[in-house]
């Protein structure tokens, strides 16, 4: 992970784009990115979209849209400091105690 | 990034959310997600984005949500069998292709 | 829809909010829009989203969601000086042309 | 906007796509309609944005994305039995209570 956020780092300062990399950008550009990739499920059904990995040419396109994906989202956090594991890590916790795990009624 | 995985799913397992997690919906979620962080950006300056986290509270707030983006991207391609950071390796092979770097024209 | 138009308009000038209706922000905010609008259906089969409007709740809620895409769509479209009826029949011309009617295969 | 309205209806059914017009569904194809909008400005400043007109080609890609996500949400709205005007117009009453005008201090 440490090593994707220099790539894309070291990418865009090579091309001299770190000036249009403000956070407000790079939000629009992960919005982009999102919706080329539920573009892909839109006219699916569910169970459809559970084999999708099986056609070769649209696996292709569903992990070059994950990737666009998550190349903005390191940019983005990278750019405002945030470590996206540490903040994941936290948000768990916080999920954890909202959502405490439903007792099993029949539970022996 | 691997422990992240691993903690997101046994979360879904404890509470039996794992049905719910198609592609197609969880593209949903990270949809959602991403809405939710493009509207703390919406009506500040680009300038103005790139201060947000001197702001505790919107830094907290700032950090959540890119928690919550990331969460439902790790899980979505978890469940598509895609290793995000080695598509994000391979797409930035692609990119580096695509766009090559300018050579300064005075340089000597 | 003209006075839709002029209704959020007004209400933009009596609160000294044009200034941050740029057409970038507008389309910021309606992605934020939309992705509230999303958010009611991820979890939802797609059976269970066509009766979304048995639940007075929801109904409520999904009515106020699509009122605040469609406010967002005309303020942007109004700031681009673009009419929005005009140009969707101008791209359902081009719809009709990119998809034609497949003929019926047994058409006697 | 009636007309707009049976339009889209009627080129649907048509081509035998109705059944693939569940809200779950063009919900999602609203959301990558406002994706591919929201391309179009992710890296102008807000200044940019609104002299986008002023260049044909943009304009056009600007008027033909407009159209795609107003077309959707008018199927949507259409299939989820929600008048788009009523609604947008019971909103505005909403957010003229929610936001009331700020009485200017030396008004005479």
């Amino acid at each position: 992970m440490e090593s994707i956020k220099e790539l894309i780092k070291q990418f865009s300062i090579d091309r001299d784009w770190v000036k249009f990399h403000s956070p407000k950008n790079l939000s629009m550009a992960l919005s982009g990115e999102v919706g080329e990739l539920i573009e892909i499920f839109q006219w699916l059904t569910e169970q459809q979209s559970r084999e999708v990995m099986n056609d070769p040419a649209t696996a292709s396109r569903v992990r070059e849209e994950l990737a666009d994906v998550f190349l903005y989202l390191v940019r983005l956090a990278d750019t405002l400091g945030v470590d996206l594991c540490s903040a994941a890590k936290e948000k768990m916790d916080l999920n954890r105690k909202r959502f405490p795990i439903h007792p099993a009624i029949d539970k022996k």
